[in-house]
């Protein structure tokens, strides 16, 4: 069984409290919105599709329940509506959620007008619908692995398997299940491809030492934790065959916003001579930004980099920069963008999407 | 007053616990050999030139309050020659204090063959053999800024002050003072010549965010904190115009072995064309090595990444590489090596400092 962020069964839904990680393995009851909304808010999850299911499936473990007016259709989605906007107010750079809500609120009114539904039939559409996303997670999840590591074996040289490494946590922490970077990594796995995959620690929030090597020795997929500073080193002398990482958001021309020190890892690689993956589901392309450049990179507190638990790591009153992520510009993703559809150049991405969609 | 790792006069040391540092600022007496055999093996100081100072410091404290025999230079000889052997057990890679222990073992048997030496003028010459030590390394240190600073203002385009990034700490806090990189950065900052210099954390042992962000901000040199991944987005987004590092040794051809990292920093430095130098004093040239490929390469304990404080990072079981060091090769080196006698080309440093040197 992996380690998931979410356990769901219609009625039921737990989520995994990451700020215990990896010290406790704990799962938490989450009853309805209002639970959720304050482990979206405190970051007991993160991952922004993690962030996106949790929401909805709360609203859907409500409507199981039985709240809301049962008598009137126009109650019953001003009611979703309400839950789906006090949602929104958890963190206001959730961006996933805000696109999963709009499309639901979208669904609910189309319903609502289709003739003849009664409103349980509306209650229990919802609920269907919102299941649907969490199959669709994991689905995509799933082809972004089985591509990506069809891509990788046909370009690595050697029959033997293969030596990764990742950088963050794009696993089943971050997602429904399964992961995208680490969809690739457990792909390879499962085919008896992988030899190791190492990965990054991830400063200054820890994600590679608390969350990805947690959950890759979980599910028995041989990995061995890094400096973020020794990922050239490894890549030298450890026979790093291949990089893979996620991404925040993938521009026009294929420019890619990632968690920091993504940047400095694709210019390694390419020094290397080793191919530069980046895995993210095909919603991640934003066809309307033309380049990186555009991307807005989000500054985060200097604390992160001052202290660490209770630890002083610095003087407090010292000048930090703390960017949360860094452009890596696609002509340094020389593997390719990895999404469900398949492995595309970056610069074909967003035009092999088709034309520029409404996200 | 620089932030000093030791406080020497005739008679009497402190050293600067770093380990406290930089919640807590506290100078404690050593007041011989014993207590300085435990700062070093507790790594109360690190940094070889300071381990070795601080080694020969605490004698000439024991010699200068009368310590060993008064009436035979033999009998003198030996004694301090079991002190210094002594002093060789508190850490065995401590390469520096085995060079000065065996400079010092010559110097004293020289003293003992000169006719007509008494044995209080032997105890006497030892003590200002010693003194002597300490000044030469402030004194290499500030060579190696002077031709480090004004090499890199000739390099660097544009009029203004530079904005510099390193690595580690490399400061007064590893050195008897002013340092050697962070020596360029103080030239450079005395000259007015210096807008900034970012510091990585230097994972994992967090070297650049206790010691070198406080003993630069404790100079007014305008310092910024970032961690070790931020390291090419600050060269590109922050217009660092160069990258000064130190060594722990240097091979015949070049090849730098530093700190984990610097390897990734040089790769970094190269892509964005900006001039990668290295600091150190010639005696970290190692010309019995062809290339850097035969420098051995010290892996330490998992545990430094699992673990920080009490802080649990990772579980404990996890596989971890954490190599202390990486090998940067000479055509990396694309600023030069700044030594106490000039900057050199890589590949010329040790045909440059003489034949073969016993080290």
């Amino acid at each position: 069984m992996a380690l998931e962020s979410l356990r769901y069964r219609r009625g039921s839904l737990e989520v995994l409290n990451q700020r215990l990680l990896p010290g406790q393995l704990r799962y938490e009851r989450v009853g309805g919105v209002e639970r959720a909304w304050g482990a979206i808010r405190d970051m007991e999850v993160r991952g922004a599709p993690a962030i996106a299911l949790l929401g909805c499936l709360s609203l859907a473990v409500e409507l199981a329940g039985g709240a809301g007016p049962s008598e009137d259709l126009g109650a019953l989605e001003e009611f979703v509506g309400q839950k789906l906007g006090f949602l929104l107010t958890a963190r206001p750079t959730a961006a996933n959620l805000g696109h999963e809500a709009e499309r639901l609120r979208a669904f609910v009114r189309q319903r609502v007008e289709t003739p003849g539904v009664t409103p349980q039939q509306l209650r229990e559409s919802i609920i269907e619908y919102i299941e649907g996303l969490l199959e669709k997670d994991r689905r995509d999840n799933r082809n972004i692995g089985a591509h990506g590591a069809s891509h990788i074996l046909g370009r690595v040289r050697g029959d033997g398997p293969v030596t990764l490494l990742t950088h963050c946590n794009t696993g089943t922490l971050a997602t429904a299940g399964y992961g995208t970077a680490l969809g690739v990594v457990r792909a390879l796995h499962q085919r008896g491809s992988l030899s190791r995959v190492f990965c990054t620690e991830t400063r200054p929030y820890n994600q590679g030492s608390r969350l990805s090597a947690l959950e890759l020795r979980h599910d028995g997929v041989p990995v061995t934790l890094i400096a973020d500073s020794a990922a050239a080193a490894a890549m030298r002398e450890r026979g790093v065959q291949a990089v893979v990482v996620g991404a925040d958001r993938v521009a026009a021309n294929g420019d890619v916003a990632n968690k920091i020190g993504t940047f400095q890892l694709a210019v390694a690689a390419q020094h290397m001579g080793i191919p530069f993956y980046v895995a993210a589901p095909s919603s991640t392309c934003d066809p309307t930004l033309a380049s990186g450049r555009l991307i807005p990179i989000e500054e985060r507190p200097g604390t992160e980099l001052t202290q660490l638990g209770g630890v002083l790591l610095a003087e407090p009153e010292v000048d930090v920069w703390n960017p949360a992520f860094d452009v890596t510009p696609h002509e340094l993703i020389t593997g390719g963008i990895i999404t469900e559809w398949g492995v595309f150049a970056p610069s074909e991405l967003c035009q092999a999407l088709g034309k520029p969609r409404e996200l």
